[in-house]
This record gives C-alpha cells, sequence and structure tokens, in this order.
C-alpha cells in the first residue's frame, strides 16, 4: 500500500502535521512519500491508494501553492476514483478559517470522486492546528491516519 | 446489506430523486428503506450498511425537517463510524444553494465519522436536481446510488 | 434604529452570546428585542435595521429550531434586501463545526439578499464560542455588534 | 468611487462577466479598474471603494491564480475593514462547484473585514456562469454589479 502525504507550510506546524501523519502511515504499513508542492509527481498520483493533503489557512482557504497542485491534478482527472483521500489544515486562531480551509481541500478530492472520512471525537473534518502543533493536534493527527489507513485498506482500488 | 434513503419533500422532487435511488439500491441487491422524516428510526439507523439523506434547498442548507433527524441522530453518535453515506439536493435554480444543501448534508455525515464518496463526472459533491426531476437527475441519480453501493460493499462495518 | 437577536441555547452558552450582542446593541443606541424561535415575529422581520441569528453547533449547521425560522421566513422572502445581518455560533470543541455553523446562517442571509460582514481580527465570520463562553468569546461578541451596528446605520433602508 | 474588478479565464467565460460587472459599474459612475492576477497593485487595493473577484472553478474553488493574488493582500490585511466586496465564477457544469467557488472567495472578503450582498433572487451568493457567458448570467452580473454600486456608496469607508 503507497500513501503520499502532500503539505505546504512556511511556520513549520503544518510540516509537523504532515510528518505525523506520515510517520503514523508508516508505521501501518504504508510506502509512504512526504512531499511539498514543487516536488508533487502529478501524473503519478494514480500510484497512490490513500493522498492525504495539508495547508495553512490563508485567507479561509488553502493556500495558493498547493491550490496550484491540485489544479494541475486535473492531468489526471477521472483516474482517482475511489481512492482515499485526507485534508488537515494549521491556523493562527480558533476560528480563523481552519475548517473552511479543511473543506475546501475535501470539495477538492470529492471533485476527484474520491472516497473520505470524518471524526465522530474530535476535528470533525479533519485535523487542525490552532497557533500551534500540541499534543491535542498531534493525537489528532496520529487517530485520523490511522483511520484512513484502515480504509484505504479495506476500498483499495485493483 | 441494508440502505435507508431518508427525505423530504413537497413538491415532489426530491422525493423522484429519493425513489429512484432507492430503486437503484434495490437493483443493487441491497434491502432499502424509504422514509420521511417523521419515520426514521433514530435508533436503528446502525442498522444499516448505507445511509443515504435527501432534501431540497431551503436558505443554502436542508429543510429544519430533516436538520431534525440529524440533530436527533446524536442518539447513536458515534456507532455511524465507518458507515458510508450520501446525499442529494433539490433547489428551484441553478446556482440558488443546491452545493451548499449537499454539502451541509455531507458535513453532518463526516461528524457522524462516516464515509463519503464525490462523483468525478457530473455532479461532484452528489447528485442535485434544479428546477424539476429530468433526465440529468435521474441518470446522476442512478449512478450515485451505483457507486455507494459498491463502496458500502467494499467498507462494510463487521 | 431596531435590531433583533434571535437564538437557541440548550446550555446557555449561546444565550450568554446573544445577551452581550443584545446590550452591546442597546449600549449603540439601538431598540433591540432579544428573543428564541417560538418567538420569532417571522411576518415582522422587515421592521428591523438588523437582525442577528445565533445557534448552537449541531452535526456542522444551526439546530432544527432556528433552521425552522429561517424556513419560515420565506414569508418576508424579497423584503429583507439590503437589511444588515449577522451570525454567531458555539460548539462543543474547537474544529467542531462552528465555522460551518456561522457559514450555513449567513449563507441564508445571503439568500434573503442581505448585507453582511466578516472581521478582520478574531473570529473571521462570526463570534463563536468554544466550549463554553470566555472572555475572548465576551470581546469577540461586543465587538462584532459594534461593527453590526455601525454599517447598520450606514446602510439603513429608507 | 473607485472600483477594481480582478479576474482570471482561459475559456474567456469569467473575462465575459467580467466586462459585463465593470461596464455596469462604469455605467453607475464608478472609476473603474479591470485586471488578471499578474497586474494587481495588491498595495493600492486600499485605494477602492468596490473590490469584485472573480474566478473559474477549478476543484470546488478559485483558480491557483486568483489565490495568490488574495494570500498575497495579507499585505493590507486590516486596511481594507468594511469595504464592499463581491465575487462570481463560471464553471462547466450545474452543480460543478460553482457555489462553493462563490463562497470561497466571499469568505475571504469576510476575513479582510469586508462588507458583502446577496441576492434574494437569481444566483444568491453572485453570479455564476454555468458552460458559458449567457444572457442569464449577463443579467445577474448586471444586477448584482448595480447592487454593489448602491452599497458602496452607502458605506464608503471616509
Amino acid at each position: 500500500m503507497k500513501a503520499i502525504v502532500i503539505f505546504y507550510s512556511r511556520t513549520g506546524t503544518t510540516h509537523s502535521m504532515a510528518e505525523t501523519i506520515a510517520s503514523t502511515l508508516t508505521g501501518e504499513k504504508f510506502d509512504v512519500k512526504l512531499t511539498t508542492p514543487e516536488d508533487v509527481p502529478v501524473e503519478r498520483l494514480t500510484d497512490y491508494d490513500l493522498i492525504v493533503v495539508g495547508s495553512p489557512t490563508y485567507y479561509g482557504t488553502m493556500a495558493a501553492e498547493i491550490k496550484k497542485v491540485l489544479d494541475e491534478s486535473i492531468r489526471v482527472h477521472g483516474k482517482l476514483e475511489g481512492v482515499v483521500g485526507g485534508a488537515f489544515a494549521s491556523s493562527a486562531n480558533r476560528a480563523g478559517g481552519n475548517e473552511t480551509t479543511v473543506l475546501s481541500l475535501l470539495c477538492a478530492l470529492l471533485i476527484h470522486g474520491m472516497v473520505i472520512k470524518g471524526m465522530s471525537g474530535g476535528d470533525h473534518y479533519g485535523p487542525v492546528a490552532v497557533g500551534s502543533f500540541d499534543s491535542t493536534c498531534e493525537k489528532e493527527c496520529i487517530r485520523y491516519a490511522q483511520e484512513l489507513a484502515a480504509l484505504a485498506r479495506k476500498t483499495r482500488v485493483d
């Protein structure tokens, strides 16, 4: 099983979230690629069983750097049907756009025909960091990665 | 495999969508319950492998009648983790709130920890009717139901 | 100038937010009506220069009780064009649906043709309470009410 | 009164919408600048009484080119408080992400503390084109521009 974790980070918070998710997925026996926008192999996104995308919150949606990757992913449009995806975000403040950023990422995954999952406890739409990467955020990232891993195993596109 | 299709309809459009989805799921060998809000067995939602919810668009989100069912579903909160869900909506006009209504339903499913899926062609977030139930809408409902059925079979919570 | 603050609250948090907003508006020389869903004079909503709506977060959108009021507000559809509105929400957790609840309320106001405003600092879309009504939340409510009051004075529909 | 209309367009649809809005604003006696992302004078956004932003729908939100402008607008964060804004979008299909794209733009404006307005008839959140720029879309753009112009005159930040 292969997973890719795509993130953009300026202050390091989103980076820490991405690393936590990536290492959790490695622990779940996934072959994991952790990457920033400039190194995303857009044409090879079809190689992965799980695609997780994270961004800081800039004006209520993902950073332009991440958006550019998603816009370019049109080259594999239709080929990610049924693949499991996930999203995470960081913001400076609570109620600062974290949820809408996660949802903007999830909307993109849905438009690719991908499969996503919420969490009945904690950060419902996907993990968020408020201000910094703290232990609450770490736990959310670990749990989310575990749930996505389990889902990807079940729904694997053969 | 068991599915429940919950809908509210005043003009009949959402009703037609619900019937199309229900009959498609029956064709997919699901035991299907088609129901309106007053008859939803909230405590028994845990019996289903697939939960699909539809609503007309009232002020950009689902009708209060459907919201009431979702609010009451807190009684099974945490017990729908990993169950597959879907949403559909109707509106009088294009750009009249259809997408935000579908998303408001999907957000509720995600908060239950449920699994959802978009479509890479057509109505990306879930089927919508604009004005009336026409053949385009019928096709979207059939395709969506088929995709949800396939996903529910794969992810079945044992 | 007349304002109405409509809220629903079970635990008291949203009630405290509503009271703070109402008393701030009174301080801004508005004649303020503070009311719960069962007492909203839907036909008289056209009497107000400012309409503010608050709800707890239930499954990512407003409570059914508040939704019912908005659905009934269709009786004055088109007659609230240009009236200033605002929204606030409470939730148990951060990233628990607060933002999407505020946005679901704001979408309803926009569909009425109303005028809304964000805040460049703090809770961007509208005040939220996370867990309880604390001093941060109080400040956000006061500031928001002041900004809405100023806007309503400027845009008053004659 | 000064207005700026910022748009990005590949197929020309969003361009036609932008031109219609710009010419309507000129007719409303605004001094109008019509511009694409590469020529947006970010530091000078504070010069305008009205800022309107349009984008095609790429994966449910605005194009990366437009997002980049918004991300850079942080340089004037806090200085656009109370300025009137608006948004418009185009998409290939109905239910193809048009509404979520308009809302992603509106969220950005709200985070700047700007003032926005919905429409009680037609395209509620802001004008959208579905497939192409047709006469319905043209009317929506004209009406929206007129309403924004009226609002900007009323709320002018002195």
